[in-house]
This record gives structure tokens, sequence and C-alpha cells, in this order.
């Protein structure tokens, strides 16, 4: 069954007496909505509407957009999957203030990278209540004619105009530089957009392999093998490489210092070249999780969560554009196994190599961005909007229609209450994994009302009807817009 | 005699059919205008106005704006002064699509800093055609209590929210760094912006000094007496300045690729400091004078308009928001002597330490940086909008009244044609001078209609009744804003 | 047969009235030999011996070390090989004032890495008239059991405390990072030094392939397929790899600016990380080739010879010690194909991917980099030394028995003429090439007696008998000295 | 009373069985002096001396040399002095090992510069047991003539090749960037050797204007007045005007990591720049006076002694040659108040700004050194005698006959246990100072033996007679020699 993604096409609400935010700047004005789309933005407008949401006192920002979930994800060879699903990862997103996220096809083994792609569609499609893209998954023999061929296909027939390269984990997904510059040059040509998980493999399994050899299995030595400078070299090679071809690049779940000064130090030089980091680096820590022992798996992931001193690097950055989106690398797990899923989180308790990589943060994204960001100081209101929704939506092929409050636009709207005070649980939350990062952490700024073109999914932090009887759409994208 | 600024409050214009640019994107969309300001930006709205612009096919941008303008202005003691007044160079920024300048006031010697603001205010607000602010010009003797009164007074008074210092010309108003600190701290307190002309004075003077002692006085010379090293040092030193004392910065007129490195590199970091250039840096070069012989006096600014290989890295700093504005430093002489003039650019031939500082370029700025930035490729165009309008409106205490067209700022509105054909020569301009570095460069991008706080200065390229009967105003400004 | 290589143990000789000249400092001595050592040196003192050499307003310099030779050198699968024999290498290296030089044993198709590098030893034994050490080259599989076994026994049993690493040449010599890793790790197990050649093969490789999908196979095409970024990001990469290893790492041939500001960076924070240039890279330039045709074959070495703007900086990091020794990487062909020899250098005219890389220099070397160094003042004369001898003695294991002027080591002494004038020709050298790059130069700098380990091989420019009875001896080589 | 400096000229003493260290390498060799020079160098030699000292196990290596000291110094106008004069300070250095110092000369107000020169350079004649220089201290009017003129007296008459200039102490010493381009100029003219006290007097100045005005007069607020960007900027600041001016540049005591960051980017680009650091910067920190309240004065030297975590920078610099010399700027005063002596430390107990300025260590330079750089692995046994000896020889125009072993070099030779077991202490000390910084510290590093110009001063640690007959000479240098 697919449902009815439109609403009533000459619907109108008037979003009235808020504080319009915009990646450029921040202006009082109502917003009114006709349909899908943002109509009208004024002050001193005598509008009409069939229905107004008051928003005194409270901003009103572009949907957010995460452009790094991975929801029903499978790994090990689709032998398991991550916990959420498009239903609950997208309600999830909804509460977290987020409109739109990008999740990746990865290609089954039994199947081409195309029809995968069709069915994972189709699957989301069914379930997800906001609007969605799926960037491919590059395989690492990007020049056997059937992978190229699909790759070709899914960009113009399906607007999949970002592909995801791994730099890491040879012998399953990693691409050596022949490849990664053959995909990259096949990018060029068509106007993908060039996406690389950047850790020079090589040298994270020679680490892994003599921590193994020592007999330091345990959780803890998972982040011994992803060293810093496993990062950076990888980034480094990676925007030398796209220099080379000449395209566009952009480098996701940047964690460390060393990895986002390459990227800094490049956009300083006028390099085409973006960084993308994630809530868990920013806000948790190495010293979080070392004395957990094997709930220590909570926190795996690649590349790991490091030391407390390596935050204040990634936040500069971060404010300075030296790093320019955030996203979350969402792969939930549950550290208690649930009897409808396939071996989660504590799989393998003891032995690092076979957890399950990936933590949750979906619903918490923007809440986590905006205290410890903007409300710590190291982010300004416009700043907070541009990583959370409008650079996403410029890098991904989606803008005007995403990212902004913009007469035309998509209706994908947030009425932000900048002086709330709610308390993030896992058990407060919507995702379908048992604990959180920021469990007990208090925010003050909380998306109450959100709507995704033109539909208002939830009114003040209460789901409605229409999210329940209507889904998102599958995003064909453009080409990265690089303003 | 003042004339009025204000327009018929109820007065209402529709700018319709065209792009509305920003510097974060663009959309199709109509403008309203009502008054003095932009009410409405909207699609399918059945708005009715007094009257209606047809701006199919055109871009809709905020109004220009120039943070470095030198208009009747003195130098030398006051013995002379620049070849515009505030007339003449209103109108020349008004047809260039410059809505807005920001002019200095430097201390008469017979009069305190803040009687010398009360006349220069005066005689502008007498004669402008667009609104425009005034930076005060720091004296070297920072501490002396007259001086830090005046100071005090115009922030808090008058909006003066930007000083600039000068690092260069040792004995007449270069700040050694005890005055320079002392100046910062005064402006983190109070929230004023600094600016500094960076250059090492004392680096400066032994250089020219050397060449006169060579006998090397001809105009040409001036240029070696200005190596990128004196530059480059003196911006290194106000960055560590300013970060000692926790203060914004602002660096006018970066001419050299090395300064601009150090500039990228401190932003790079997360600094609050900001670069800006100017035209006659990006586009013109010493090879265009140096075999002027007398004449290169036209091509004389300090610091001096360097060798065609530096351009490159000007541009892509400028793209990289490494340079954040672009401005013109115009300070326009006069090549052959108007008897009604002090003496102008020739008044020591062949003895380049008496030429006056200076060039032409507030009508031309936009032009050029359309023509050779956007069409050649180095700038987008919202990025064209960021350097010439938004940044500098939010730098220096005007946005969103400035710099954007978003409902509630002032209408201060430019529809400009990319598709003209226009030729850019002294004789076609409006500035009192009579000469361009840019003569005979074609250009594609036109402001065609020209609007100030509501009211049409220039409508299809013609001059209209109202900029003869009503004046700009200034502008009280308020802190930078740094998002 | 094998040549006596000892001299008479108790045979002194005195060198008198020179300046003793090492890469510390240079005094005014006199210096005395017994047998194959330097036994004193010392001013006053009455010393007589059996033979007196004159060094008055002469130079006392240590033998040279040219630690990149590729004598009798089989390239393409052993198809063919260089020009060059051990023998006529050997005659050219001493007339250049070079006394010791390491090659290379690179596994044959059919025997063992280490019964190739006896067979190889053995012939270089017979033939070369000064001492000669053999650097490894690491196969592709550095962890296959029989490759690691021998590069075991060549370091315990032969000395061959030196290996190299191809990161180029895909298929044939490269190692990925995981085999690279491997053999840096094994290295720094047994004290062994790694050596790349560091260029990305894999961007070479795109690079040619895309010049040949244009037809562009002309010779002077073969500097497009070898960028700057190539190289330099090889170096960063195999920076990246010896630091996670925690060993020392040479860098070969380094040929571009941007490769050599990543050796000087990583030395000027401390990793013990050398590089090596060539005097092709130093003195001739694309310039120089561009317009021969089919001739610029005799240019075609890997990296290649470069724009002349990037020989500055090769100077100046020679000089500040971010490049640290000088060698030739001589891999001599001829022009005109002789009839004894296989396929030289215009064995495919007009198609660069086939013509044999490689330039002659190994009697050039140390008259070349005294004209256009210590006479062009790039290097000063203590550096020159530095960079000719003591360093290559102490990085490859050889200090202080190589390297130095001082008691104890080996007798192996250049008498340097600092006021000769000498003109370079290929008809006057003694390789068997039969062109040369620096064909026409006038040096002042001339070696005109040398000594090997207490033989006096040339007397005033006069090959000597016991250059014909005598054979220099295979050094077995310890680790390298750091210092 | 002038003491007999030379010694029978004709005196021979071997110096057996030691390892002779110099800054290039080592080698087993007896070393035979003859007067005040070194003659020979040997193995196997029958080489009779009038005296043979035993060095089997041990080092021989050049004299020390301590490059910045300031015995019997005044400050504060002349109204009081250091503790140590040139006997005690003398005494202490060749038992620290160190047989050359070079003091400085600071004008007299009531005197010429040239004149107080004369009269401290006969005041230590007749004390000092060592060789030693002086340095000029330029005062802040370099171009007045009377300053000029004894500036080249002094160079030309007296061999005062070295000059010091401040950047810091406005008011007194400073020089403003005028005065300091005005005497480089003058440096590079005549071949003098400018030196730099690198912080920025103005942002010192106000940061300890803003501590007191806060009441922070604590001993401990010191180091909160001296932050590292006031050191960086002027270091950065020196390099670009020696640049300007085309001098080599020598940079005093750099404690900070920034400051060292700076150096030692300038030399990797071929800038002929050098950083000199002190014991008390690499072995003491904050962290060892921070809760010493008033006796944290015997910590306060200018730049102060900074962070631990500081520390390892410094040694990574020391190594790499980023800073390239080791002296102890001794300046040592008593804590408790002795009769004889003006004022010491403790004058203004609980009142930094009147602390005298300065630390100890001219003998314990070396040892510590030793145990915490070679036993600790950050130096290796030949840039220890490169740091301590050879090049500050080589800087401070003495050059082979200082700094080296080598024939024809005065005979200042340290043989040297390396395998002693010694404490630090005050008590055990030669300085009239009455603390030590290193209390306690035991070193394994010992000079056993001291020889200043053929004169065994010390023989077994004991005091020879010869130190108590003759005295050392005033070195007139040259100029710096940069290899």
């Amino acid at each position: 069954m697919t449902m009815e993604s439109a609403t009533n096409a000459g619907h109108t609400t008037l979003i009235a007496g808020g504080t319009v935010v915009n990646a450029e700047g921040f202006v009082r004005a109502d917003v009114l909505v006709r349909g899908e789309r943002i109509v009208g933005i004024g002050v001193e407008q005598a509008w009409d509407a069939d229905e107004t949401i008051d928003a005194t006192g409270k901003y009103i920002l572009p949907g957010g957009i995460d452009v790094h979930t991975h929801l029903e994800y499978p790994i090990d060879g689709f032998t398991t999957r991550t916990a959420d699903d498009f239903a609950t990862g997208s309600v999830a997103a909804a509460f977290g203030g987020t409109t739109t996220f990008i999740d990746f096809v990865k290609k089954r083994p039994d199947a081409s990278l195309f029809d995968t792609f069709v069915e994972r569609r189709s699957i989301a499609e069914s379930k997800s209540i906001v609007d969605f893209g799926l960037h491919a998954i590059v395989p690492p023999l990007v020049q056997q004619p059937d992978v190229h061929d699909d790759l070709v296909r899914l960009f113009t027939e399906q607007g999949v105009s970002s592909w995801k390269f791994f730099m890491a984990y040879p012998g399953t997904q990693m691409v050596e530089d022949d490849e990664l510059l053959a995909g990259m040059d096949l990018a060029l040509k068509l106007g993908a957009f060039p996406m690389v998980h950047a850790e020079n493999g090589h040298m994270v399994n020679r680490a892994a392999q003599q921590l193994l050899d020592e007999g330091k299995t345990a959780e803890i030595h998972h982040v011994d093998a992803h060293g810093h400078s496993q990062e950076a070299e990888a980034v480094h090679r990676a925007i030398v490489l796209a220099a080379e071809v000449g395209t566009p690049l952009y480098v996701v779940h940047v964690s460390s210092e060393q990895a986002a000064a390459e990227i800094a130090a490049a956009r300083s030089e006028g390099l085409p070249v973006w960084g993308e980091t994630c809530p868990q680096y920013l806000v948790t820590a190495l010293e979080d999780y070392q004395e957990l022992g094997e709930r220590a798996a909570g926190y795996i992931c690649s590349p790991p969560i490091r030391e407390r001193a390596n935050q204040a690097a990634l936040w500069k950055y971060l404010g300075a554009d030296g790093l320019s989106t955030l996203a979350t690398d969402h792969a939930a797990f549950c550290m208690e196994q649930p009897e409808d899923l396939p071996p989660q989180k504590l799989r393998s308790p003891g032995y690092f190599p076979k957890t399950p990589n990936g933590v949750p943060g979906l619903e918490d994204r923007m809440m986590v961005a905006w205290e410890a960001g903007v409300v710590g100081g190291a982010l300004d209101l416009c700043r907070f909007v541009e990583i959370t929704a409008a650079r996403p939506a410029k890098l991904f092929g989606m803008y005007p229609n995403k990212g902004t409050i913009s007469v035309g636009a998509d209706a994908d709207i947030v009425v932000w209450d900048p002086e709330a005070d709610h308390t993030i649980t896992a058990a407060g939350g919507h995702s379908r994994t048992d604990y959180n990062l920021y469990e007990g952490m208090r925010v003050s700024g909380l998306p109450v009302t959100v709507m995704s073109r033109g539909r208002t999914l939830i009114l003040d932090r209460e789901l409605q009807e229409v999210a329940r009887t209507t889904r998102g759409r599958y995003l064909a994208r453009g080409a990265a817009q690089l303003f």
C-alpha cells in the first residue's frame, strides 16, 4: 500500500507572530503556506488562512535535514540490521525537528544495485512519514560494467545524485585509489556528488590485528584501532584525488581534529570540499565509555568517539565552516536483544571486532546541537540552521525546495521553542533503540510543531492523524549546489 | 537646507517577475514595498500596488553597500581633498547599484573629533542621495581624555560603531601597539568594531627613505616602498592584538596574497577577523601602469596595486571567504587639474612621496565584480551579493535593515540586468574624476533600476526627480553582527 | 676472478697542505693515511710518510657517496638494462669524486631475492673499482614467506640494511598500503631503513591512460602523467605510515616543491624523515627538453624533470635541510643504439610509455652541485660535503667509516681543486652513455686526486694502475644513524 | 692586576683513550695538545707528551659555550646587580663544563657605551678563569650619533660582533620597529649579528597593568603578564624585519611553543634565523612554583617559565633544529639577602613587578641537558655537543677556535664521564646564589676534567692551582658563521 502524500492543494496555513530564521539571517515575519509550499512571507499583510499557528515568541526554522542515516540497514552481508525501520526512524526524526533524511542503498549480494535500490525505495515510501532521499554506496569494483551502468541509471532515472565510497573496510567495501578515481571520474561526468568514509582501511586493519594479537579484544580497544592519523590520512588523500579529478567532495562523519584540519585547510584554499560531523563526536567522548566494560559497545562506531580534548577543535571548525554540516550517522542498535530483531549491539561481548558499529541520534540531533552549540556559545542561530538544514539541502541537490524558509520552498517548517525545558531520554524518545547517548541531558530548545510539505505532522508535541494516514515522498535529487 | 528623506508612508511598489537573490540563495518571487520597507515576498499573491516595476528576466538584489569611501575627504592636514563631494559621489554610487556607503571622519587639527563629525555628517546629509554612515578615524593618541570621550560619545550618541586605526603613516596617523591595544580595549568595552589599515609604517618609511636616497622618486617606485611583507606583518600583528584583547577585527583594503593568507588562516581557526579587498587589487595590476611614467600617479594608492601574479590568490580567498567584503577605498582625484579643486593627482610629477594616494571605483565596483567575478567564474551569484551587500551590512551594524531582500528590511533594491552590454568609461560615469581604471571594460551585468528606502532613484538607467528633491539618511549604526 | 682490494697495510700517505672539510666545519690540517685508514690529522707534526700528496690550495673532502644508482640494471622483466656496467659506472664515479655508491638488487622473476642478490654482489665485486653497497627492492608481496625470509637473511647475513618500496607502478612493483605497512613493520623489527619511491601509482596510471586516450603519446607528455600532487600525496602518505609504525623513512628522488614541503614540514616537527634530490631536478628543467621532440626521451625519468619555476624551492629545501641528500638515480641509457646493448632510450620513439626511464649523472653530481650550489650560493662548503657524503654515510649505516675525514675512517679521500676550469661533456666523461644533461657546463670545482680505502685511484686526473688491478669492496652496512 | 693567561707554549698534553665527540660524529681517538691548541688527533700514533690524561671510557667534548649570561650585571638603572661576579660565575661555569661564556655590556647612564664596555671588559679580564666575550646591548635610540659610533667602534676595534635588541621593556630598553630596523641595517653593513629579546613590550605592559588594576600583584601573576602570544608575535615580527633587511637573526631565550614554531617555520623556509632556549624552560615548569607563594620569586624570569605541557614542544624543536642552541640566561640572585650585595630576589615580596628577573643555571646547563636530554632520549650525543658548543661557537664568530675538537682549535676540552652519579644542589655548586632550580636532580653525566686553552683548570673534579694564578681571555669575535 502506498499512502497519499499530497495535501489539499488549496489549503492555507498561516504561521504568525514568529521570527523566521534562515542561514543568512532572521526577521520578524509571518509565513503563509498554501498546499505544499510557502507562498508568502510578510509583515503588515492581511492574510486569511484556513488555519493559523501561533508562533509568538518562537522561531520558525526550515525543517531539519539529516543526510546520514541508516534505517533498517543491513550489515554483515545482510545477516543483521539496525533496529529502527523507516517508520520508527521517521517518527523519531519528526519529533526531533528533522523533516528530511537521506539514507543509503547498499547492493544486495544477490541482486543488482539498481534492483536493490528499487526495493529499498519502495519500502521506505511505504513507511516514512517525512520526505527522504537515498545515497548510493558504490561497491568496490566501480568499473565493472553492471555497477557502472546502475550508477548511471540511478543518477539519471532516480535522482540518486550522491555516491558514497568507503576508504575503509578492505575486502568488503573498501575501494583502492584506482577505483576511487574511476568513481570520481564518473561522478564528475554525470554531476554526482562523491562522499567518502575516510579512514585508511589498511592502517585500521593493521592496528586491529595488532590489538587482537595482544589479546586486546575488549570493546574499549575499538578506539585504539581507529587512530587520528588513520582518519586524517584518508581525508588528505581523498582531497588530493578529488582535486586531481576536479570534483567536489564530501567527507562524512569527521571525528578527529586532524582530519577536520585537513578539510579546513583545503577549504581555506578554495577547494570545494565539505566535512560533516555528528553530535556524538561533539558532545560525548571516550571518557564517557572507557569504564563501561561490555556496555561500551553502545558507543562503538567508526570513526570512533574520541578523547574529550578532541571536541573543542570540532566545535571550532563547525563554527568557522571548516566543518559544514551536522548529521547523525544514525545506526541504532538495541542493547537488550529484542525477540523480533536479529542480533544487536551485544552479540559478541568482549570482542569488539564483531560488535555492530553505530549509534543512535536522529531524534536528538537538533536539540543537542541547540543546547551544546547555540546555548553553549559555539554556534549562532543562523549557523545552527545552516549546518542542520540549509547546507545539507544545497549540497545534496534539494535547495531551495528544502533547507530554507523562502517563498516557493516546500513547507517543511519547524516551530522551535527556545525557552523549553525538556530532558532527553531513551524512554521518552521515538527510536526503536533502548538507550540514548545523551540520556538525562536537559535542553531548552525544542521543536513543538513540525510541518512536512504542508502537512502538520506534529502540533504542540502531539503526533497528528495526518502522520498516520499520509507518507513522505522519495526525493529525486539534483546536483550539489556549491554556493 | 535639509531635504526630506521620507517617502509617502503608504505608497506601495510591486517588483514583479524577477528572481530575488540574497547571500543565501535565490528564488523566483515578487517583492512588495510599502513606504520605506519591504513588506511582502511572495508567489501566487494577488498584490495590488500603486506602482509596478517589471523585473522579468532580471535579478532583484539588495542595494550594494560600499563600506570604504573617501568623499570630499581632506588630506595633507586638510590642505587638499578628493575630487568627489557627497553629491557627485552618491550619484555615482547609485548608478553603480550602491545604495549605502560608509565614509570616514578624521579629526580636524583645529577642532575636536566630535565637532568634526557633526560638521561632516551635516554636509553629507545635505548632499547624499543615498543612505550613508561614517566611521571614526582614531587619532594616534587614543588615550588622551578628549579623544577617548569623543569616541564614547560618537558611539553612544551617533551610532559611530566602527573605528579605523592606522598601522601606517608614523608621525601623522599611525598608532603604536600600546595605542592600538588601548583603542581595541575601548572598542570591546563599548561594542565598537575596530578596523585597521594594515601596513607596518616603520617598514614602509624605511623602504621609502632608501628609495629616495637612491634617487628613485618616480611614481613607479611607490609600489617598492609598500612590500608584501609590510602588509602581511601588520595584518598578523593586528590579529594577535585583537585576539589578545578579545575583539573582532576588520582589515581594510587587503592587497597582498600574504596578507590575505594571514586572515584566511585566522578565520580557519575560528577567529572573528574579516578582510576587505577592492576591485583595483583584483582587476588591475602593476603591469598596467609600470610604463605610464608620471601618469602612473593615477594608480597610486596604499597598499599599492601589485603584480598580476598576486591577483589569483585574492580571487581565491574572496571566493572562499578568507576575504569577506568588497569595497572601493574610493578616493578619487583628477588627472587634469580643475580650477575649482585644490591640487590633484599630478601635483608633484616625478616625486611619488607627494602624490595624493587613492583611486576611484565607487560607481564601477559592482559591475566590475560581476564581470570579472561572476561571469569570470570566481564568484557565484550569492557570493556576489554577500561580499557587496550582506556581509558589509552585518559587520557594520545595519543588518537586516540593509544587505538583504527580506520583509521588514529597508527597500534598498537593485534591479540587475544580467544580459546588458555596457562599457565602462570615465566620460560615461558620474564621478567627478576624469579617468577610470577600468576604461573600456565591457560588462554584461548592469543595475537598471535602483531604489533607496522605497524611493526609486534610478529607473531604467535614468535618474529620477526624487533623486533631486530628497536626500539619503545618516545611519546611526549598531554593533557588528558576527553571524 | 676476484681481485685484491686490500692495500699494503703498512703503507703511509701524507696529504699535506690542504684544508680538511667535513660537514661540520673546515680546518687547515695534514692528513696521515696508513693502509686503508686515516690515522692522524694534525698540524705541526713531523710525520714521515711513504708518499706525500701536495694539497696546497686544495680542499680535502671525504669521498663522495651516491646512494642511488642503477648500474647494469635490469628493467622490463629483465629484458633490457641500463648502459653502464659496474666497471664503467665505477670509473665514472671515481672521476666524479664519488668513492662509494649504493645500487639496488631487484628479484629476478626466476630466482629468489636472496639468490639474485648473491649473483649481483658477485658481479659488482668483480668489476667495481670503488666500494659499494646494495639496497634491496622489496617485491609487492612483502608478506609472502619467501620474500620475508630473504629480507631477514639479507639484513642479518649480508648487511642489506636499506629496503626500497615502490608506491608507483601498480601491477609490477607497487605495494599497496597494507604491504608497505607490513614491510615497515619488518624493517623496524630488524633495524632496516625503509626507502620509498613516492608517487601515487594509481594517479599516475589514470593520468597516463587519459593521455593515451587523447592520443598524447609523445615523449613530452611523460611529465603530464606525473603531476606534483601525485608525488606529494605519496610522500604525505608514506610519512603518515612511517609515523604510525614508528620507523624512520627515506624518500628517494624528490622532484617537486610540494613533495619537498611535506618532508620539510615533517622534519620541522621532529619526525625522522629524510628526502633525497638529484642534480637533474636542480639544474635541468622541462623548458630544456620540451622542444626536443623524440630526443626528449633523454630527459625521461620518474618523477619527471619539472618546470624551471620548481627548482628554487628544491635548492631552498636542500640548503635548509628539508632535503638532506644529493644522489643521482643514475640510470644511463644511450641515445644511439650500440650493437652490444639491448634496446636503449629511443626504442619506442613517439610513445613515452615504453621509453626506458632514467638519466645519467654519476660522474657529474659533485661538479654540478659545486658549481650550481656552492659557487651559485645555495650551498656552503660544509653543506656540500654533508649532502654528498656525510649524511648519506650516516643514513645508510657506513659512518664514520665513510663520509668524514676523521681518524679511524676509511681513507676515501678527494683532493678537490676549487679553482679548476673544466667543461662537462659526454665525450669527456667515463660513463657508457653518449649524452650528458649538463653538456657544455663549465665548472670550477674538480676532483683531481681520488683515494679509495688508501688506494690512490686517480692522481692529478689520471687513472692509476691500482684502479686496474684492484677492486672495491662490497659493504655490509648497519642500521641508519639518525644523528 | 692582570694575570697571565698564556700557558707554556711548548707544553704538551695527551688525552688518551677516550672517544672524541663533535657535533658531526664521534670516533675513538687520542688528542694531542701543544700550548694552547690541539695539534693532533690520531690513532696508532706514538705521541710523547709532557702530561697524559687518561680518558678511557670517557667522552672528550669541546668545552661548553654559554652565550647568554649576566654576571655582576647591573639592573634597575645600575642600582642593584646579580649575585655572581665574574670570579664566582666563571668557576661555576668551569665546574659545569663550560669554558666560554658571553655576557653583555649595557650602557651606563653616566657613561658612553664604549667606555662602559672598556670598564666591563677590564673587570671581567681580571676575574674570569675562562675565556669570555661580550655582546652589546643596543640602547633604544640606535640612530643617535654617539650610539651609532660606539657600535661601530665596538665591532671594529673590540670584536663585539653580536648586538642585542629588546622588543620588551618600553620606556627603558625597548626599541620600536624603526629603531630595530635601523639597528639591523647597521649590523648588516658591518657584519654584526642581531639578537632579540622577543616579547611585545606593549602587550606585556598592558597585561601587567590589568593585573595590577585587579590587585593581582603576587609573584605567581608574573607569568600571566607574559603570554605565549606576546612572545610569538615579537618573534614573528623580528623574523619579518630581519628578512626585510636581509640580515641573519638570533632569538634569545625562546620559552613558548608558539614562538619556537615561528622560528622552526622560518628555518624550514631557509631563513637564517636561530633560536636559543634554556634549561629552565625545558626542565622546570609553572607547576613547580605556582604553590610557592613569595618564594615563587626564585622562578621569575622573562619570558617566564611556562606550563609543563609547553615543554614537549621545546624538546621537539631543540632536537629537530627548530631551536639551535642551549644557553642559560644565568642571572642569579640570592633568596636570602647577603650583607654584601644590593637587594636580591625577595626585595619586594608579594609584588612581582619589582622582583628582579633572572634565574641561575650556568653550572648546571650541561649536566641537566645531558640527563634530561641525552639520557632522556630527546637529544643524541652529537646534538648535545652541537647545541652546547658547536653552534654557539659558529654563530658568535668563534669557530673553529672554539666549539670543536679539531686540530688548530683552542684546547678547550672537557673529559665527560657518562657513568657518573652526581646530585645537583645549591650547596654543592659554585655560584654565589643560594638556591638551585634543579635541587636534588641526579645526573649521570659529569665533566670530570676541564681544560681551557691548554690550562687544566679542573682535574678529576678538583680546581687546580692554575685556575687561581691565570685568567681567561677576552675574545674579540668575528662575524657569525652560518654553516
